[in-house]
């Protein structure tokens, strides 16, 4: 998985910072020019390194939002 | 990580289900007897095996739901 490239369409909110200043972000990416995904996961300073992460649809997302407006 | 144990403290919600059945969910989650930590992961049936997944602290699902509420 070395030979990949993404693009960052939208930067849609930053959950948290750690102390080295990781950021865990959710963003809307495109995954070597396919259509962009929902994306939640830690990066580093500058994006130069990408932690775990996950993916979700729109769908996913749109579920995400119904099951937290019921907490 | 193969000698690792967890406990669902609570099952928030299903995200999503693949063709093979496996999901998309948000629960609580203690790992090894820590703090449970609120948990985005795919799962097999059953609980067999567990995907990738991120875990977010109380704060994060929180800035998360501002996040999604502005969209």
């Amino acid at each position: 998985m070395s030979d990949f490239k993404y693009e960052i369409i939208e930067s849609l909110g930053i959950l948290s910072e750690s102390a080295k200043g990781w950021t865990k972000e959710l963003n809307l990416i495109s995954w070597n020019g396919r259509e962009p995904k929902y994306d939640l996961r830690d990066w580093a300073p500058d994006k130069e390194k990408m932690g775990k992460g996950i993916s979700l649809s729109s769908e996913e997302l749109k579920e995400l939002k119904r099951i937290l407006d019921n907490q």
